[in-house]
């Protein structure tokens, strides 16, 4: 299958680039290239690690005006370019729908930005390490630092709970406020029976702490079937080491923008 | 072993290619090309997942001929290309088999769309996800919103009871209509120390139950091991949850098209 | 790191691809492409599995010659070549060594072909499904019909028994004896704290016993895990469904046969 | 994702080329090519392997001058470079920082090269199959050949004794200095909530055992969960096979730098 003629992809990869650029040619006022590039690298690095499948998302606070927040046209993560970003408000309504196919959930980003000041970076995944815990009474907890922040508690938030029988989506504001008063002040919550939203305060954070609760979720799991108790980071523990995790994400996200420049995150 | 000359990779290529166009010189009358890039697309990602290995496949109603099929000649899934894609009626026989060998499990397709007018699409694969579910006493059962069409139930068929000691195989009428009794009106059925089979609406609906049915298998496996109960999807749920998969499934459905498209799937 | 210049690269194939065309310039007498090219196509796909890592090999009595069999010089089997096959005799001898480096281990295939003249090919893996079965009591039964050939049982050879604390390896004619020996007249046999050996009446059944092994490991473990009795192939199944194997091994090969030509193999 | 201008991905190669070799205008004095290789295919290798991800780091004691080592500055060991590679004392001071950014935990190694003359490279994981025994009483114990070098004993080092609530960091001299004790004569120690060291009489050596390590812990916890007593290598086993790593080890070497070689290393 890798017996493509690579001068036709050229070609192709050069149509989609010449298309690229005419499709942003309406840029979001007041959003820097920036922020706009670490939700396209959060996508296709999640989806690269499984993380993310076809569905999921990551969005951003407008980093100029603190009542909208940018996120893809309902797309496959792996596949979100720079012009798929959307400008939406706190109530989740796009700006400028220009017919574009809006994501069903994006009550969970719109609720979690009016109900957090704090947050700038919103990720939610269907994590395959995470699911498993959203369905048991395990509490996850961190067995090593780098998802120390798991260390104040992830809450597991049942939409059976309050709304009864659903089709388990997030579909409206209120459903967004029930998700986001369960989420606190913490980092991560978990959704029974659905997968997880991670916060931060940036990007760059949410996306980290999605792929280390996922990466948490699987090894605790594997340190519980091993049999006996197990010795998890003390609170304080983790919130020392949580304070470390601002000084290394560089390190980390360097790695995933040279994965995603160079192809290798399908 | 990437380090093949691209330039003979590429006239490889183009050789295939003009060799297929060759191949598909005798279209089958009234098949659009769509539903045959199904049938290729759904081989193809479902290989790249490792839902089907060498073996498996993927068929189609005949879309304007209900009494027909469409799917490959025998060949490994991730290998199938459009001018691979033969017809077939109701009982099983090629309707111009032109010497190509043929799927020993055809019956299984054959005897699924003559007992359930609504099917539009089968799938038969030995997915690792379910095998450990068709050898044991354990239901199959929603732990989240996609797989949410396991809610029905999802039966566990045994060859021996009704044909003793086989040789496992779907290999005539008899044995498939025994299948796809089964099956009843669900859209999934296990096959005992075999695999599972799965239909739809469309070729892309049951290729999606599929890849969730895997999916699901194994993290509810994962839930189990957890300890204590398994909080899973209510039928209300699940019924409620499965509308939407019919709403996003062209969102996967496009990252799946891109993947193969782009020689991802290997 | 996909970023390289596929042009360099391009070079540098063409230069191993001249000089792969001066090594064979001495070709084994006798011996044919065919069987020189699954010995390369299933030391190949067998590490791209992860069945092998840079360990184990592969290799096939000599098609004309029943007193003599050929594996590679000592070498990763991911980067075995045709011109990496030599000759051996029955007694584990290079016949024309030429000053290469040798597996240590050549003596399993040695005794292996002197007792079990049905035996065309011979495959030792370190395969990390089977492992945990080496060093346990549970023995490895068929949960599919693809691995049926476990069905007349898989022992496990422990070499601490005949020649107490060794280095593990099967070093000397006496050691390949022994094993030879527990393998009897089966199709695999597996060595406590080292891995299995699958043979076949050609080199390509070799393969696929020696992959499906793995895959039947792994599904069996996880059958066992989610509780209660495992319904295994009966005996009888068993029987029947292997003879399927040796009908739709082509189409497992095909795939696997592409894979390796298109690079895919790493 | 792969459908990009392999012309343009040339260009940007030949790019990074002429600037890497810019960039390596100064050399470290003494320290031959041949080591600095070992640390990039050894970081570049793990990261694949899945070993390392964005962190964790691999290192060389100066092949001439005993009293310094070699490591990375700051810098996911996917992308490490020769460029990147820098000298330090062994308190853990950088002998020509030229502004660059240090690792955190340089002290691991620099504690381990001045307590250990024999050690020529050190390897710091978060090894995913390590991390469970980190936080159970489940001692690491050799289930077959390849990690042998487990027989002498893989003790769990844990922070907290000596140090109390920590950022879990080996941060100075004196956490360094701890852990190197806990290590002794072994080769391998295990950090609670953390990761491991490995440690070898040469760079390829440390590596071979970070991976193996990671291996067998994978494959201990899988033959623990298939019930009943473990049948470990004897420590006379471990001891005899272990020499056997040092014969063997240039084959699997030869492996690693071929992918990295090729760019398969992601």
């Amino acid at each position: 299958m890798k017996q493509r003629s690579r001068f036709l992809i050229g070609l192709a990869f050069l149509t989609v680039l010449l298309n690229g650029i005419g499709a942003q040619a309406d840029p979001i006022a007041g959003a820097d290239d920036a922020v706009i590039d670490d939700i396209v690298t959060g996508s296709r690095v999640l989806a690269d690690f499984g993380v993310l499948d076809g569905f999921g998302h990551v969005s951003a606070r407008h980093p100029t005006n603190p009542n909208r927040f940018l996120m893809s046209r309902s797309l496959a993560p792996a596949l979100v370019t720079p012009a798929d970003i959307m400008e939406f408000d706190l109530d989740g309504n796009a700006i400028d729908p220009r017919g574009r196919a809006l994501f069903l959930e994006r009550f969970i980003h719109a609720a979690i930005y009016k109900a957090r000041p704090d947050v700038m970076g919103v990720v939610h995944t269907h994590s395959p390490g995470v699911l498993p815990f959203t369905v048991t009474k395990v509490p996850l907890r961190p067995i090593f630092h780098n998802p120390s922040f798991l260390g104040t508690g992830a809450p597991v938030w049942d939409i059976r709970k309050e709304f009864g029988d659903t089709d388990m989506l997030v579909r409206n504001p209120a459903i967004g406020k029930s998700l986001a008063e369960a989420l606190g002040d913490r980092p991560v919550v978990l959704m029974r029976g659905h997968g997880d939203v991670t916060v931060g305060p940036s990007v760059k954070m949410a996306v980290f702490r999605a792929y280390y609760t996922d990466v948490n979720a699987k090894l605790q799991a594997q340190a519980m079937a091993l049999g006996g108790e197990v010795n998890y980071l003390t609170p304080e523990e983790a919130a020392k080491a949580d304070t470390v995790n601002s000084v290394v994400i560089g390190r980390i996200w360097g790695l995933w923008k040279a994965r995603v420049a160079s192809g290798l995150a399908k």
